[in-house]
């Protein structure tokens, strides 16, 4: 019994502990993410945004943001490293979001697929905030999103995300790209400090710190 | 025709500018990682691990580990985050693993199942590695696997997992204690650090540092 007790207490000051930390910056619903998923992503491009999003909370211990997975077809997915997920819904179902994750993975993900083109473009179109993350660049790319923008990928596809998008600004000394609405992160990694760059922009950097410290993330500060 | 080969191009790319900066250090098949995977799970916690795995490459460009994931009894899953996840095994037919990661998130899950007791125990003593991330830890101390350890665990959750660990020294001021076998690391995304403290372990500092500089992560020096 002493020990149920111990698990319950220590689940609930994770949650005690972290809302203490986060300032509510904003009195609102939880924000939409939509986290494009798709067979060969890179997990750690998803999970990482994913993550930060989830463990947001505000002040009083609500969630600052509500993030799901939408898939392009079929909902069950097997990632690059072989992890099967299933998605939370496909494109023919997904709530519309204010915020658009496109991870990295597969570069061609639009080719050949104009139901999946014109849907990533409208669905971006309504978003407040549209971020790629790693290689997702040369999604946005190909849906024409990163015309006059500032973008940046993963360090070993910048000459390439250039080439093919002769528009755009690709640059290679930043982590993070922001135009206003869209935002560019470089490789793998680099999603979880777009994530909170965002979390900063929108509800106050207090409340990005809290959740770095929350998942004990070193690389932001 | 051209955009294709430029995908095929960055693809073949992505492989082969990481294997040219991994050394090999051992002459060996790929090491078993098993990833345990349950109901509530925290996803940076095992997915943080399971990508630094899957992307370490040895200089010919051959994987060093083959990751899995492992869960309790169903094999579909949903982490904490929401992601619904099909395990590859349940531990009824899970192979026996050179490295066993055990990520946090439900702090009790060894109570009541006996069965995933036994054969966490078994798999952990058969195991080279046994890796705990975040609060995993009070899974591997629920399992007497602490004992006369060096510990650490989400920064928290310290003191109670001394409380619970009276035969363990549970340390707030490192993210990683080795004990030669049995490995901690501090709060979900310290298991990355953990993940490439053992990379550099088996394969050396400079393999390592290769695979964090490909997911372009800054917290590992």
């Amino acid at each position: 019994m002493k020990k149920i007790c111990t698990f319950i207490f220590i689940i609930v000051l994770m949650k005690i502990s972290h809302a203490q930390k986060v300032e509510i910056k904003k009195e609102t619903k939880p924000m939409n993410v939509a986290i494009l998923i798709y067979e060969g992503i890179y997990m750690l491009d998803f999970t990482g945004p994913y993550e930060i999003f989830v463990d947001t909370y505000s002040k009083d211990g609500k969630p600052l943001f509500n993030a799901y997975t939408v898939a392009p077809g079929d909902t069950m997915i097997k990632a690059h490293s072989g992890l099967n997920v299933k998605a939370d819904f496909s494109i023919k179902n997904a709530p519309q979001p204010d915020i658009f994750v496109i991870p990295g993975g597969d570069l061609s993900l639009l080719k050949n697929n104009e139901p999946l083109k014109k849907w990533l473009i409208e669905t971006a179109n309504k978003s407040q905030i549209v971020v790629s993350v790693c290689t997702g660049a040369f999604i946005l790319s190909s849906a024409g999103l990163l015309d006059g923008m500032e973008a940046t990928t993963w360090y070993g596809a910048i000459d390439k995300l250039q080439e093919l998008t002769p528009k755009a600004k690709v640059v290679k000394d930043k982590r993070i790209t922001d135009n206003g609405k869209i935002i560019t992160t470089a490789g793998v990694s680099a999603g979880i400090d777009g994530a909170l760059y965002i979390v900063s922009r929108l509800f106050g950097k207090e409340t990005a710190t809290a959740t770095a410290k929350y998942i004990e993330y070193k690389g932001w500060e």
